[in-house]
């Protein structure tokens, strides 16, 4: 962390400030120059809060060297984590595929469906059972009774299962879900992220929708820092001002990620692009690009579906995408 | 609502689709082109979910004329709410200062603050108890007891009290509390929402960061659906490319609110910039444009603050900031 | 198109846009509703100003429903466009990859580059002679002895070359090169546009930081409406909020394009990400979504290049990428 | 300006580095910590590329700590610059009002706006020559006639004219034109700027629609490097996700700007919101921020503007609406 003092900065102030930063255990460099005068200060700065140092009167700004998180970041974890899904291994090569319908709507609706992703080689079945909307108007999706369903489902297909949890008080309900799902609007839901990093489930975190990555990894912390490593991050499309997709997704992610982060990352492009067309090619390229896996919206009738029909395959198109998926993980492990 | 049909649809998925549309009480007007057909529907659509619509396979695009909000609808409420907030009245021409520090740190600083803001004209305290922070490792607040110390304060000082709450476990310490705010991180969480919409408690909603003003109103309405109408919206900044500012204020939100809803709508100048000394210039901007009030960080100590003190006022310059303010009411009130 | 009219607008007023309308060759179909009356018209809407019917006293609001382009829209032109610069085919399956160091410096570093890159597999020699800088004190780039020296390198490689115009009044200088680029800032510098579709000469057009789609194929539009149709589409990465990244990839404009236009579309990895070592997995993501090519910065010494060293890759990561690039197209075409 | 070495850093490249540093006469400050050397530089860092420092193997990161601008820069420049524009001061206490139509369209047109703009104490006419439009499909400006009726009007009305240029090979017709615009488009139009540089003609320079502060700042250094002080900054609008108004207005421009700089900015509030109920409160914010001027679109018919006609004032509203901005000015004066 860098400290940038104001000039002609009182020196008094500057001792103090000195002092408080040798009792937290950081060394300190000093670049006296004709306008400014530049901290250099080394050691554990993770847990040092920027704002407080921004705050005084002697300073002019402060910049951060090193990453704010310590139990995402790959510089202090350099191997791969491989998340354990009921059986299906996530990350460090292996790559996952969970797809199903949006929300969840019936037995016949959810085992039809999760049958067809199955032959089509999915792993992980998706269903939401409480769904956040937009408009209090909207369906709401079959909660408790939609996990019931899940669970029916993972029985007769083997498939582990992952849906969305929207508040901390629906917890018990997820006892048995293999992998929870935190939306991105509540990639910031602090009491949520803390309560999660209580359990050992593991956890899916969805980005937000205007959240730097950055943020996203902090938000993994949150979740670690109780003692629950098993995350997966999802990008799924950041608020831009393109209207030609509901979201614009952010493909350069997965590199990043993978550089700063030992976490898995994979790729929502129903939710990105919101159109059931543009899922194929999207999907393509996060494979290409090195994603852990995918998630992806299939509903046997698109066109009746409660929610999301626009951006969901039927079970052919997944079948079709599924064939282009598996050629172009193959070309990549051949040619990396 | 408008639907746009694809060129060459099957007739009989169209007199399918005109059958499902007059069952929920919709007039279907047909304007036939040579390259478009398009269909004008007429009626309540606010509960016509346009996704299930644009799924369909004959379907090209939709687009909404109405609102799709009707409780927090100018239209359909003409007259501009006005809240009462323990005595404090907030908009319809009563203008609100809700004025205190970031984060209630102790008895001795609130109630300094306290004095200090009511001195200087501030009619509403604001103190965050429950703190939402970016870091784990960051300050999270004095949570209950930070309660506490605010119910105290307002029983010394006599000003009504706002406090943010992070989650619905929390519900029954804020049952004192005058005005529950939902911060920009939670303007989603809807079970949260829907929670607050059956208490009859007034909720300062604050917007998200990267929300369109229709989810915000949206967000609105998913409180007022429940009964509890007594909801003040609080634009914050929301996120963009630009760095110099914490975010950006969008200060048209304003006119926008005025246009399309009868809700008061109050600005906050702190968190939209994170800059103490662009606090003041934004306050008169926000009341000259129409803002039903402000909310305003002030510590009588910032450069101590234990969270954002960069963006807090001292107590002399929020006297010197409502000086000005009050200069600007009274030129808008005299000029329009 | 449709006009959405006012409630109680008045209907003499109504009868006089009727006839404006009706003189443009528009038909006109009315739905009146309970509380809003809506025009459907139909017929050549690309040349009509939605702002002036927007402006209407009568008129509440106006949505498009057909593109506001015409030469460039898929509907009217279904085949793919295949541009022929210098004798390499772009578009229609033909693949292009143009490479080349950001700023020409040298005749010795510039055909160093240029060998490497054609070894390696590329088909055309990108090189910066007029360089448009952020700061008037950066180095601007050797302007016309730059072209002097790519118009060398073309000699003696054989490859065409592609380089940028910044200015109308240095359009003499491009008579000889096979591609001229319009950068991103200029992307909507009509007067450039007009004058380059007076040419026949083959146009490479840039995205603009935050133009949408849209705004990107009208002003493909102005030079196609002067009748020059060799107009390449390049993607280089948009500004959103996002900072780990120069820019952020919108990799959907590949699949978008595909649809609605019938121009070639290629991608710029370097600038998008402004970082060497997430090249290669977007350049791979490119590949496999359906790009039409790929634009690389290549340096042989990237540390010492005069600009955008930092996002150069060198010949020999050059070479390795393109291997990777062949296999994954090769898997695309066996699997599509 | 601060360098982050990579840990394990050669050190005879180090010494190379230093050595080129040393060259450009730049003292050197070294902090070695356990996980990372930071290097601070001191002195004229303005000149130096970081792109360049950046892409060395050594190098982790470059953080710049002064800003990149020199003349435009308020610590260089600490009194605030007051343009003329044909007789009437802009900037330092001086309140401009530029107003008029947004294409001149026809003597009668444009002199009934001018007059009626003067009366109600505007004081510099604007109208557009030469427009800026997406569509090739709309109108185009009347171009050089249109600065005929401009020069006209002045001669009628004594106003001093502002209209804007699109490209370098018109800047002879600007030759009696008392305020050059730059639009928004053209904001990093480098080679237009670098003319405009050697002129003496005051220039206002409209912020892009996706530029930062800092690069905003940068175009104005392009102009001043070149000799020519005479600089002017619009705000109007930027590029955000909100869709509620053509652009979000980032009013905290103001106080940023009067901060970092000591040139007049004003702000144009009819492009920010693209309505023109929205005109009016944010010219009273803008006002109230502290804004040097405002830049108004005035036509005595707009249901008949040939361009932009929704977002313009009818004479009586801008009338109105400059009686507000008194009084906000007024109270302003008097409470700072």
């Amino acid at each position: 962390m860098i400290v940038i003092l104001k000039q002609n900065h009182d020196r008094q102030k500057l001792e103090e400030f000195r002092r408080w930063l040798e009792a937290q255990s950081l060394m300190i460099h000093e670049s006296v120059g004709m306008h400014s005068t530049i901290l250099g200060l080394v050691g554990d700065t993770s847990r040092v809060d920027e704002s407080l140092i921004e705050a005084l009167d002697i300073v002019e700004a402060v910049r951060r060297v090193s990453e704010p998180y310590k139990m995402a970041n790959r510089k202090f974890h350099p191997l791969d984590t491989v998340a354990d899904i009921g059986g299906a291994a996530v990350g460090g090569g292996h790559f996952a595929v969970m797809a199903g319908p949006c929300s969840v709507e019936s037995h016949d609706q959810l085992c039809c469906v999760a049958e067809a992703v199955k032959a089509a080689g999915a792993n992980i079945l998706r269903g939401g059972a409480f769904k956040p909307r937009t408009s209090p108007y909207a369906f709401q999706g079959m909660r408790e009774s939609g996990i019931e369903l899940l669970l029916e489902a993972r029985r007769v297909t083997g498939l582990p299962i992952v849906t969305e949890i929207m508040d901390l008080q629906h917890l018990d309900s997820f006892a048995d879900v293999d992998l929870i799902q935190v939306g991105a609007r509540n990639m910031q839901n602090f009491e949520l992220l803390k309560e999660l990093g209580h359990s050992r489930k593991p956890v899916l975190l969805k980005r937000g929708l205007s959240s730097t990555i950055q943020e996203w990894l902090m938000s993994a912390e949150y979740i670690m820092a109780g003692g629950n490593e098993n995350v997966i991050l999802c990008e799924r499309g950041i608020r831009t001002f393109e209207t030609a997709t509901r979201n614009t997704l952010d493909v350069s992610a997965i590199p990043v990620i993978k550089e700063l982060s030992h976490l898995p990352v994979i790729i929502d492009p129903s939710h990105a692009t919101g159109v059931a067309r543009y899922v194929k090619p999207l999907a393509l390229a996060a494979a290409a690009a090195g994603a852990d896996g995918l998630m992806i919206e299939v509903h046997n009738d698109p066109a009746k579906a409660m929610c999301d029909g626009p951006q969901s395959l039927t079970p052919a198109q997944f079948s079709d995408m599924m064939g282009s998926v598996s050629a172009i993980l193959g070309a990549r492990e051949q040619a990396l």
